[in-house]
């Protein structure tokens, strides 16, 4: 086939596969998820098999520990993408759910329904387990999945979509309803990218690069999830032990996740002693702390912040911190340097706590809680495709619900419009 | 200034406004909204003579009758504008709605909070009350207006704007809350359709023409409503004088709109008599109707239908008619020839309604109702900005609630992730 030839291929069957799924009874899908699990978990060897494949390409290629050791797959790891299937068929299924219903004064009884997008293309990099999740995660929506992986993953996502694929139609779900593409030109890619009277969404997971490049050459809308500079501000009347441990796990719980709190914010009037502890703290836990000379009056062990080091995701154990003199001047900083992805305040005064959940508008705003629950899992969406940066469509984590839309029903008794 | 400058200087006057807008209380804005609406009564003669230039050029540049009828204003229009502030003023505020709250087993207490989009981009054609109407639905939903009108109504759109701009300022709200680009210069505009970094949303509102060109050169998401080729059904179980009714109302109360039905799907197995009463009550509503062979023997006055004729939005005493023999092929058909605008299904049969109202996935569904009704107003929105046709953040007749998003907020008690 030709490359013209092929993009159509993929986007007819997409299409074709994706007005099936929209009409499944939630125990079809559900049924053949849970049959995909079992597949997976009795293919594991051969996806193993693989998966060798692809690692010895990439130590060939001199791909780097880390990158090697997110590549593997062993028989734990494809036990962990067949529990993930199990979780998701466990879910509600938000297709068909009316989120309201009203009557009109003429007795028009109106209502929204949740129904799939349709196709969703998903770009990602390269952990192989991302083909599993995300596979499932469009099943159980009811739309239809085109997959692009990495080129390192090869092999392993091609061993994964085979199984997933032969095991839903199986159980009666289209084979189709799963398109990985597999081949390694990037211009096929960026032909699909185009083709927004076919494709509904595109999703890309990875590094601010691989969204940038997806969104400037795309048609179709992107859900985009640029980078998570994410503040812990300490307000006045902070209580003291919840000021260090709200501060120390929401930057050192996990420190390489997009909802780590990057920056520090502490009222002028906070208690020096707190101050003081709540770094004492973040020290304690091995994070170099950069601050602002206010900040370094309190806590002369701090490094110098300099301007740029409040736009960072460091990603790591180093920690931004700046003084500010009002609730205003917080906002007014994470408006300027924040990402719109979290940002939490710890007060124990009321009208303080409302004002920040009103004035701050990043996708995820907290009161008295830990940055790092901004996902869908710890946010209770039962699962999670990513973190919406942009408000358009899907704001903050993004679960089952992200990949449906409404449509209006009515309900008429002969009703007609005088 | 330069173009660039001029852009630059657009974009920025419009977030530092939406920041504003955010915050300000709903009794600030509806106040301001009302101060408008007497404003431009107050201001009816300096719009009108302002109007009268515009209608000059008109006629000067051979505008045809129905966009010059269009384009004027005279007091009556003017107050019904001013009528149309105070009806947005009295709408409930969509801003910081809550529309769902639940909690976490470790007592964490999740909800999600409906905020504006920030800044939309709107670009309109003739009518110059445009102006009026988008700018209260931005205002009330807390939007900042980047408002674009067609050349022919610029110095209407100018004169309204000013005392829109005026008025709202006066009442506390910052008067770049509506931004109205009259440089005749298209390439202004193709300039802010780039700006995704500063501009939320383009709403185009206009023909399909308009629509498909916002949408090309866009990088900012576009809600477009392409065309309505709407259809009613009548299915084998159809009440016979709600079948005359529903077809007779849905083509014919008013044909110039785009969710007037223009296609009618009729079982086969629906009784002759039946058949030749509707389409009879059709073609004395001066119909004329274009219908398949299989129709034309209950009906030989229909002229024959084309392929052709089941994709037009005739917008016309015109309507296609086909007979199918399920409820199947009533559904391919609406598929394969609908543009997602409006489908409505006349059946007395409960499993027919339910299967209707679950398979067919355009954005509003209907049973036993007009497709008349598929409209904001009508459907109990309040007001409408537009009707989306495609699925990504909204679907169908798109009211305030459409011009905010949701973030996510919580409140712990000092709630960290274990």
């Amino acid at each position: 086939m030709t490359q013209a030839e092929l993009v159509a291929d993929i986007v007819r069957r997409g299409r074709a596969a994706s007005e099936r799924l929209a009409e499944l009874r939630p125990d079809v899908k559900d049924a053949a998820l849970r049959q995909a699990a079992d597949a997976l978990e009795g293919a594991a060897e051969e996806i193993a098999a693989e998966n060798t494949r692809d690692l010895e390409a990439g130590r060939a290629k001199g791909l780097a520990a880390p990158l090697l050791d997110r590549l593997r797959l062993d028989a734990e790891r494809i036990g962990a993408m067949a529990a993930g299937l199990r979780e998701v068929a466990a879910l509600p299924d938000p297709v068909g759910e009316v989120t309201r219903m009203w009557t009109r004064p003429n007795g028009l009884q109106v209502g929204r329904m949740r129904i799939p997008l349709g196709v969703i293309l998903v770009i990602y990099e390269s952990r192989p387990n991302v083909t599993a999740d995300v596979a499932a995660l469009c099943l159980k929506s009811g739309n239809a999945a085109i997959l692009r992986g990495g080129s390192e993953a090869i092999h392993s996502n091609r061993a994964i979509a085979k199984v997933l694929r032969e095991s839903i139609a199986r159980a009666g779900v289209p084979e189709d309803a799963l398109l990985l593409v597999s081949d390694s030109d990037r211009a096929l890619v960026d032909a699909l990218l185009l083709r927004d009277d076919a494709i509904d969404l595109v999703i890309p997971r990875g590094g601010e690069g691989l969204i940038r490049s997806v969104a400037e050459k795309s048609r179709i809308p992107v859900i985009k999830h640029y980078k998570g500079v994410c503040h812990v501000y300490l307000d006045e009347f902070a209580d003291p032990k919840r000021a260090t441990e709200l501060a120390v796990n929401s930057k050192v719980q996990r420190v390489s996740v997009c909802n780590a709190a990057e920056t520090l914010l502490v009222h002028a009037k906070l208690s020096e002693r707190v101050v003081a502890d709540v770094l004492g703290a973040l020290a304690a836990h091995g994070v170099e702390l950069h601050a602002c000379a206010r900040t370094r009056e309190h806590f002369p062990a701090a490094l110098p912040a300099r301007d740029e080091d409040y736009h960072t995701e460091w990603l790591a154990k180093v920690m931004s911190v700046r003084m500010v003199d009002s609730l205003d001047q917080a906002i007014e900083h994470i408006r300027r340097y924040g990402s719109n992805h979290t940002e939490t305040i710890v007060t124990q005064d009321v009208t303080r706590a409302r004002e920040f959940v009103r004035r701050v508008n990043s996708s995820s705003v907290f009161v008295n809680a830990s940055t790092r629950f901004s996902d869908g899992f710890q946010l209770g969406l039962g699962a999670e495709v990513g973190v919406s940066t942009t408000k358009l469509h899907w704001y903050g984590p993004m679960g089952l619900e992200g990949l449906t839309t409404q449509k209006f029903i009515a309900f008429g008794e002969g009703t007609i419009l005088e």
